[in-house]
């Protein structure tokens, strides 16, 4: 088929590592990348675009400088450009992100986490 | 909360209409839009942009002129741009969709269905 839908569950079953975002759609010049999350991420912004959170399954938290959000499955958020952010999970969660391809997964931050080059799942 | 998490099936809460997408979020030039959908809606492509589909809850078909791709609840497609297409539901089916602001919901083809101002909810 041509045009053939994404399943998610099919996509998340691929892979087991966490904090590895991988591309599952290309929608113009912005990506859809799901990752498996669990523990504390890093701190950081994106200083050029705003980036989409939305979870799939399980809970999260998006802890900013002066406010803390909570998501489960069925929730999204924006995270505005600029804005210093740090995604957490007590247990693993599942999630998908939108952003422009090319956007590095610790930001403005770097470190060990950072990814340079996002695979294709 | 300055940064808010938007859950989906509270915004479907909030409205009955079919085939008349809302505005639940913004990300940088694009829209998430919801909506309800039953039955056939037009034929049509968007000549400038691609266009993503996800499934929330139930299931739903995408024609193409050369094919039919069937999508239930966790499951995305791209539509690419320029490629006509028709989504149909035989029940109603809630669908989360991401393209740019503006984009018109009939794409080329015009028509009864057009929205030339999608509300935000």
């Amino acid at each position: 088929m041509p045009y053939a839908p994404i399943n998610f569950n099919e996509k998340f079953s691929l892979f087991s590592e966490q904090w590895s975002p991988k591309i599952i759609a290309q929608m113009n010049d912005y990506h859809f990348k799901i990752a498996k999350i669990q523990g504390e991420f890093v701190w950081h912004s994106h200083p050029e675009t705003d980036e989409v959170f939305i979870v799939i399954d399980g809970e999260m938290e998006i802890a900013f400088r002066d406010s803390v959000a909570a998501l489960k499955a069925g929730e999204m958020i924006v995270v505005p450009k600029g804005v210093e952010h740090k995604p957490i999970a007590a247990q693993e969660c599942q999630i998908l992100m939108v952003e422009p391809a090319g956007t590095l997964n610790t930001g403005d931050a770097g470190g060990d986490h950072t990814l340079e080059a996002v695979p294709w799942i």
